[in-house]
Order: structure tokens, then C-alpha cells, then sequence
């Protein structure tokens, strides 16, 4: 067994405690990656404030590294090679959404980069708020040259969770996009949306953040507490991004969508409840998406590098974790904590 | 005013009367229609058990008759000419959705057949349970010669409702298509999807319909209380069209659905209710549609016609609607009911 240190959640009300973790010896297949920067996801925030103190949480999902080591088998990487790892680290590998490239809908159910299962040695697996991860060479993608690795983490779930929506929809030039909400998910949806060439909007509570949007590239700010506002905008975008994280009426969104125009959930993934007359007047779609196959991770790294798309982060020392959770807790992020692992040496 | 004679309720629980009603003098672009055979939706069965026996009710919205008369200004119609109406006979003409041909997604609400307001005299529209009716030339349809004209009635609501997702969807050959529920709507719906070309299978709740479903041209049958049968089936279809007509679960049936699947709902039509996650794998969608625009209305019936499509009815004389009422209320009819009112005269 290998030693590494990371940040623990011992409980939902507890502060997250520094602590001596294990990594498993590498498998033939194996890397061992020193984790400079991981990113803070509300998905780390509901699993820290659910955690019943039981079995050892370690969150951290999205991060980016050097390889330290590599087991006997491994061909893509060397010590020293840049990568990322997002939310999961493994898969079956047999099932048909596997061998399409959507391991992220695996049959079997992925491993979890933090809270799953390992598939060969039945271990809880760790997640990246530690300084080193050991992960299958398979799962980990090689972060392009140009890109900041400390803005680069988000990417790993932020990133490729609203890139699976705008690619799979077909997004491009002549594309209206709006992205509700402009958190970390909503900021690299309009990033990405703009730099696929599509008309792009935000759909905000307030107008605050118009000078934000504007800057970020999107051509305008709906204002969705404006019923006036709304119903301007009714049935004008081909595809409306979703990013609010807590349980909201779909309604309003729905009506945003143009003739055939799909709204996408990527923020709250409870169960929602949608009028079917909103659907059918205006033929529109309801999907939801969340993280994405290793195709489209690389891809979605590719287009970055490509138009030099990173987050907009505040980069704090991995022992302000509980800092960045609470301030995450009340949206107070322009958009995206990531945490530097650097002080756990 | 003319006058005619058709089948009023009277409240929730009376049986349908017998009843004088008037019908406007014609406007320059009106038809008087004399009204042959119109089928019993749904719809209708909804609207007389909801009927608290206020404002008149005479359903009906799926009819198929002779033109008897033509306003001055009527240039696409002649005296004698076969025509078909469904559930809307107006429109404002001017919204983005009625410019766009899709009449049913009036901004301004669609005029319909019976229980709406005509928009230019005010008065309460009257539906297709009688024996004449006048509408716009516009919202009336050219009865394609080969098609019987009882058996097509059943084709301008519970037709074009089922033709709508399929065609918009762009079933054809090598799309897989399923049924849920074999009723008015469904076994039309197998019907087109055979004849566009695709792989179609019927969903139902026992596997007493195997024979039909095989009969009306589907490859196979899914019995959705068989939870192997089920599970066998998972990821399969690209087109789920769910025609059944009461609340229900549907999660099961998102889960037929294939990658980029589309799950779309024609028969209950209030809120649902969905697990994101159920969207999220698969990168699913949700939709629904009911009847449909002009252009694909007539597009549908062209189809009829070259195709030979037509709904498999019962037909009754027109004093017998409460019986048709009271089965249809226990799905007892194969699979539609189709009104003869000559008796009427």
C-alpha cells in the first residue's frame, strides 16, 4: 500500500479533517498521480453534508496532476505528462453504452472517482481532495499543454457535464443558447456555447450578472424574477441549459423554448414534475445530463485547448476546503473554487 | 341561422339527449359540412364526465362528412366534395406558430371543434356529434378517395396525435419505434411506424394483444408486467410513443428507450413526474404532442392514402354514444368507435 494525505468529512456538521490515506500498490494498468489542483463541485457539498459520519468520505472529482508512476502495462503516459481525472475511474467495459463510449452509463454503473467501489479489490475509493490518486490509465485523460491545470480541474465535471448537452444537441452557429443560472456549470456553458458559435444568452434572478454574462461572451440577460422579460423571450432558444442546482418550477423554461427546442437539466437531478401540455405546445424536450463518456471528455479537452477555454476559479489552499464549501453553499464563487493540494506536503 | 340536430350532455352522470342546436349562416369562407361519422376520443369521454351541466356540450372532433354548402369566397371546396375536420377549426393566422404551419400551438390558443369560442361571433363552438357542421374552409381537409370514410374519421385527432412524434422524430427505416398501450391512439400509431419503415413493437400489459400487435404489422411484443420482458428490453428503442391514457409510472418506459431516445406522451396529458437521473442515463428525452398543424394533417392523410392506413373502428348508430361512452370508460372497443349519425336525419 502507498500513503497520501487528504481532507476527510467525518460528519455533515464537522469541519473536514486532515488525514493519512491509503492508495492501493499499482496495478499493471495503474498511474499514480500527484493531485496539484481539484475543484469544488456542489456534488462534494451534498455528499460532505449528507455523510453520516460512517464509512471514510474524501470528495474531490474534478483535478488535474503530474504522473509520479506508472504499472507495468501502462502505454500512454510517462512520469512527468500533465493529466486530468474527472468523476469516474472506471467501467465495465462490456456493456453496449461501454463499448459506445458512454462509460459514464454503464450498465454496471461506473466507479466513482469518490464513494464507489473499486471493481477489482472491493475498496471504497478516495477522491482527489488528497494528494495523490492512483487511478486506470483508461480513465485518465492528458491535459493539453496551453491550459492552466489550476483552471483546467472544473473542466473535469463542470466542464464535460455542460459540454455533453450542447455537443449531443448539435449546438453551433445559428443555435440559440440560453444557460440559467451562472454558477460554474452556467459559466463554462456560455464559454463553450459562444465559442461553438451559437447566439447565446443568460437566464439570471437578477441583472447583476449582465456585465458577467457580456463578458463571458453572451449576446444578452433575460431576467427570470421579470415576467416581462420571460415572456419577451418565450419560444426563442433551440436549447435552454438548466444549470440551477436547487429543485425549481420548470415551467418558465420550458415556455423559453423555441418549436422543437430542448431544455436541459444539469444543475438539480431530483425528480421533476413538468405539465406534458408544456411539452406539447411547442413540441419541446426535456433531457438531463451530467459528466460525460471518455470520447467526449477528450474531445471537450481538445475544443479548450483549441479556443483556450478554462474556469473562472478562486484558487484557495486545500485547508480553506470548509471555506469554500460554505461559501459554495450560499453561490458567493465567481465561479469555481479549486483547491491547491500543494499544502499537504 | 340553420339548425341541425346532434347529442348534448347534460352533466357528468345524465345520459346524452337528443337536441336541436344552431349552426351560423355561412361566412364567406365558411362550409357547411354535413357531418357522416365522427369518432369518440378520450377526450370527449373526459369532457362529458367533467361536464357540470352548465354551458352546452356537444362533442365530437374527429369527423369525416360531405360539403352541403360554400360561402362566397370558399376556392378549395365544392358542394359534394368529401372532407374531413379534426379538433381545431381556427386559428389567429399571424402568431410565429401559425405562420409556421403549427395551428394547434396558437400563441392565441387554437379554436376548438367543440368547447371553445369562435373568434369572430363569440359563440360557444358546438362539436362533431351532429349532423352538420360549419367551418372554416382552412381547417377542413380533403377526404383522400380510397379511404373509407367512417374508418378515416378516427384519423384527425387520434391520427394525427400519433403521426405528429413519429414524423417529427424522423422515424423511417432502421428506427426502432415502441408502442405503449394499444388503444385508439396506439394501434394507429403501430400502424405508421410500420409503414415508414420502422422496427415496431407493442407494449401492453398482457399478452393477450400479441396476436393484434402482429396483425397490425408489429415484430414483437413487450408485456410490461413482466419484469424479464422488461428488462430484456431496456435500451432498445429510439421511439417510445406512449398512448396510455391514464397516470402512470414512467420510469419504465424511459428505460425502454435507446441512447438519445425519445420517450413521447399522447395519452395522459396532466403533470408527470420524472427522476432527472431516468433522463440522464441514456442522455434520454422527454416529450409529448396531441393533434397537430395544418400541413401535417394533410401530410398524414396523404400518407393514409398511399398506405391504405385506416383505423380499425366499431361503427355505431349515433343513439347508441352511451354505450360507446360506458365501454370505451373500460377500454372495451377495438379500437375506436366511430359515430354513424344518419341517424340523426
Amino acid at each position: 500500500m502507498r500513503t497520501t494525505t487528504g481532507w476527510q468529512a467525518d460528519g455533515a456538521t464537522a469541519e473536514l479533517r486532515r488525514t493519512t490515506l491509503e492508495r492501493r500498490d499499482l496495478r499493471p494498468d495503474d498511474l499514480a498521480v500527484r493531485v496539484d489542483y481539484c475543484g469544488v463541485c456542489h456534488t462534494d457539498l451534498h455528499a460532505v453534508r449528507a455523510h453520516d459520519g460512517g464509512r471514510a468520505l474524501v470528495p474531490g472529482h474534478e483535478f488535474t496532476g503530474v504522473v509520479t508512476g506508472t504499472g507495468s502495462a501502462v502505454t500512454r503516459f510517462s512520469v512527468g505528462d500533465a493529466v486530468a481525472v474527472g468523476n469516474i475511474v472506471d467501467s465495465c467495459g462490456e456493456c453496449p453504452m461501454c463499448r459506445a463510449g458512454q462509460e459514464n452509463f454503464c450498465h454496471a454503473f461506473p466507479t466513482l472517482t469518490y464513494g464507489g467501489i473499486d471493481r477489482h479489490d472491493g475498496t471504497a475509493t478516495l477522491g482527489g481532495w488528497s494528494r495523490e490518486y492512483v487511478v486506470r490509465e483508461g480513465f485518465a485523460y492528458a491535459l493539453p499543454a496551453g491550459l492552466d491545470p489550476a483552471a483546467a480541474a472544473p473542466l473535469l465535471c463542470a466542464g464535460v457535464t455542460v459540454w455533453e448537452p450542447l455537443h449531443s444537441l448539435g449546438v453551433g452557429p445559428g443555435t440559440r443558447v440560453a444557460v440559467a443560472g451562472l454558477g460554474g456549470l452556467g459559466h463554462l456553458a456560455v464559454k463553450f456555447a459562444v465559442a461553438l458559435g451559437a447566439e447565446t444568452s443568460v437566464i439570471s434572478r437578477s441583472a447583476d450578472k449582465a456585465d458577467d454574462a457580456r463578458r463571458l461572451g453572451a449576446q444578452g440577460l433575460v431576467v427570470s424574477t421579470d415576467p416581462d422579460q420571460l415572456a419577451d423571450a418565450r419560444d426563442r432558444f433551440d436549447v435552454v441549459i438548466d444549470t440551477i442546482s436547487a429543485p425549481h418550477d420548470l415551467a418558465p423554461y420550458l415556455r423559453l423554448g423555441a418549436m422543437d427546442g430542448t431544455l436541459s437539466l444539469v444543475g438539480h437531478l431530483g425528480p421533476v414534475t413538468v405539465e406534458a401540455m408544456d411539452l406539447l405546445v411547442g413540441r419541446k424536450k426535456l433531457s438531463s445530463a451530467g459528466s460525460g463518456g471518455r470520447p467526449a471528455t477528450a474531445a471537450m479537452l481538445d475544443f479548450c485547448a483549441e479556443h483556450a477555454i478554462t474556469a473562472d476559479i478562486e484558487l484557495l489552499p486545500s485547508s480553506q476546503v470548509d471555506e469554500a464549501l460554505t461559501r459554495l453553499g450560499r453561490n458567493d464563487v465567481r465561479y469555481r473554487f479549486v483547491l491547491d493540494l500543494s499544502d499537504l506536503d
